[in-house]
């Protein structure tokens, strides 16, 4: 595919990849100190635009990369992640940084401790948390001041913005994000990174302040390779939600490409929203793949995939039901900490939430597990679902980071989603995102592996 | 049954009952400010001696009393709840006290918020939130100071030790409670209080630091009436867990007494470990069921039953492991936090639960839910298990907070589960257990009653 315009060619652009380092560090030509130093230098040079981070801790860490650095030198590196510099969303607790979560509440507030996964990562694995990227109030609404990396006056998505944003600007090889509605996998295409959303519970939120029911901690990388190994790794330390199995898969290590037998494309509800440009970029994308001999099936075809397209066209709002209950505390406690800490938008959402009653709740996640049936009856037939990420390329302004339509679907499903930036138009990245079933992980990106390596 | 001892007699013995309150409410020969302060003289007079409470707010307390009765008087009351004194279990936020969990790390901490079942009984169900009871270190070890209203020199049992004893000792009618393994159904044993420890996920656990896969929002109340007003109630308001459907039922009001037809004796792992004379005082009672012409089956004239009680007999082991893995975050991040802050008990667990690995927990899972399946077939046959809600009456010291060998089944199977305090052995409180299924909890509460009502 060619880039119609200005500055982004999917072919080109490369974003930092940590696990193509790894060799470097091992043989001593690279170190993760060197590493991070060149993160530090991106950083220095385009934070003042991007505004990506609400808080870094620069010493920590070279404190913390140079132990990795030592541990290399000596043959005992921790494994894959041993060094790697990390953003965390700040909905995310962090023992060296305070936890703001996109509002003036908390403001400051430091816990003192680091969240589930994070403790893993930084203890175990050897990761350098290197620091707090931007969310949405709450991970919800009303933007912070992040720019995108490709375009300053473009949104990056949210509510992972500012992880979005790291990534695609070289500032971080990974960083955690988490998406409710759409908050991976559209910033992950206005930024051109591997977005990558597990399977519902697939990671432990503990001290995540995320804990609804659609609510899933994922990752941005520079490459499939790094957002597969944090994740696993976080997983095998860490565990998965209480009572979920975690990530399963064979290792850090990227799985082996796995050539698509039959896709279904999911156009969904948001296909009668996206650009033109962007449905002709994906067509084109389609007509690619069948010209390379892979069945791409659509609802036209298949009666199970109509039967599920028809079954999630109300998801959003389906899936607003159940966010409103969940979400109505704690707003509602933070309310009575005083007027105007929540920004309006929340503010008058909140009134809406508050008149959803319990009955209308359940049925609204009955309607979702009908959803999740008519998705799981497919696992026999179809290998996996595409579809764009976003409507289009990353909007013009910072009052909106975009309409998370197209991610719906799978946050409603639970399943593991990938988003590869394997478009552009105008100069500006567009993703394609692959949509397996739940806990089949591991085989979702081996799809997502193939759809890398394999460009038209 | 004949209390053969001291003090404590179930025939005579009553509780507080806010519910059989609201008639004077409504008549005005009482009011929520009257009730309260007969609360507040009975906390005076004994709770140098009980230590219940951590915190409590006798202020704030009577101003929303004064308010609820104003409502009253008004005939526009907020239901069965409104004015209600209530003890929170010290692991759950108040936006008025101190949340300190046990745990010198919080001690006198304080969010400022409500957990969002207070919140949603505070301020939509007239609630006055009296205080915070006594917990474990974290609601896991490490006792408190708390004696059992029966005999000063046994423990109350625990992690719920200051709710079981508040509402044991008349000074509050229902408290919320929750239970990881045994905490909620063993002290409403030893404290001849009504424990209702709901279906997994029934009553939210926002705000409440408990987020373990086997951890239940319960209740300990003087009467069975208040103990399932309280949860339909925070249920009906603030929902279940996120992704839960809460509690199902017609209201707030008790479900009509519902005569047995067919039980089950369960007696699991702990029968071996229990006391002869509990035992002996159990047999009667089943024999007095028996006689009345109740069905009472075990595992000799049942296979299924045989089934489940040969399936849940590794359930202590396996809790354990699925216990360890869930909290060796956040226990390991806050033993970063300093030397000493956890207690040595603590400690030395976090170091063994550290061995264990993601793999051993998802197999813990697996046979879990292998527990639950043949728990589950059971339903067309069985409507409820009965069984020991504690190897004995309350042991002697305070070092200890009893075995919870009797309520692992029940917590591994997420199944809702009553304590009725029915027998007494030397003087001494000793309930029985009733357990249904997965939200079947109104179902297992009418059995209560009619368990409750049909004394022998």
């Amino acid at each position: 595919m060619d880039a119609s315009g200005g500055g982004y060619d999917p072919r080109s652009t490369r974003l930092l990849s940590f696990q193509a380092a790894l060799t470097g560090f091992a043989d001593g030509s690279d170190s993760p100190r060197a590493y991070l130093e060149r993160c530090l230098e991106t950083i220095a040079a385009r934070e003042s635009e991007i505004r990506a981070f609400v808080a870094t801790n620069p010493e920590g860490a070279r404190k913390a990369a140079d132990a990795a650095a030592a541990r290399w030198k000596a043959g005992r590196s921790l494994g894959p992640l041993d060094g790697m510099p990390l953003g965390v969303k700040d909905l995310y607790e962090t023992e060296d940084m305070p936890t703001g979560m996109g509002s003036p509440i908390y403001e400051g507030w430091e816990s003192h401790r680091d969240a589930a996964s994070v403790y893993a990562l930084r203890r175990q694995a050897g990761v350098v948390v290197l620091g707090k990227t931007t969310t949405t109030e709450f991970g919800f609404s009303h933007p912070g001041p992040t720019t995108n990396p490709f375009d300053p006056a473009r949104t990056p998505g949210g509510s992972s913005s500012g992880s979005a944003a790291a990534v695609g600007a070289r500032m971080v090889p990974a960083a955690f994000g988490s998406q409710l509605m759409g908050s991976i996998i559209r910033p992950a295409s206005y930024c051109a990174n591997y977005g990558y959303k597990p399977t519902y519970g697939g990671l432990n939120r503990g001290g995540g302040h995320s804990s609804l029911s659609q609510s899933h901690l994922g990752l941005h990388a520079g490459s499939l390779a790094d957002a597969w190994a944090v994740a696993f790794e976080t997983s095998r330390l860490a565990g998965g939600d209480p009572g979920y199995p975690g990530i399963y898969g064979a290792g850090a290590g990227l799985p082996p490409a796995r050539p698509p037998r039959v896709l279904a494309r999911l156009d969904g509800p948001g296909w009668d929203v996206a650009d033109d440009a962007a449905k002709a970029a994906f067509e084109a994308y389609v007509g690619c793949l069948r010209a390379a001999g892979v069945t791409v099936l659509s609802g036209a075809d298949h009666p199970g995939v109509a039967a599920l397209e028809e079954a999630i066209r109300p998801c959003s709002t389906n899936s607003m039901t159940i966010i409103g209950w969940e979400l109505k505390w704690p707003l509602a406690a933070y309310r009575e900490k005083g007027e105007g800490l929540l920004s309006p938008a929340i503010a008058d959402r909140l009134a809406e939430w508050e008149t959803i009653t319990v009955e209308q709740y359940r049925r609204a996640v009955e309607i979702r597990n009908e959803m999740r049936r008519r998705h799981a009856v497919l696992r026999p037939a179809i290998d996996g679902f595409l579809g764009l990420p976003a409507p289009g390329v990353a909007p013009r302004g910072l009052a909106s980071t975009g309409n998370p339509i197209m991610n719906v679907p799978s946050s409603t499903l639970g399943a593991p989603v990938f988003t590869v930036p394997l478009l552009a138009l105008d100069g500006l990245p567009l993703g394609v995102q692959v949509m397996g079933y739940p806990d089949g992980d591991e085989a979702t990106c081996a799809l997502a592996r193939w759809m890398d390596e394999n460009r038209f």
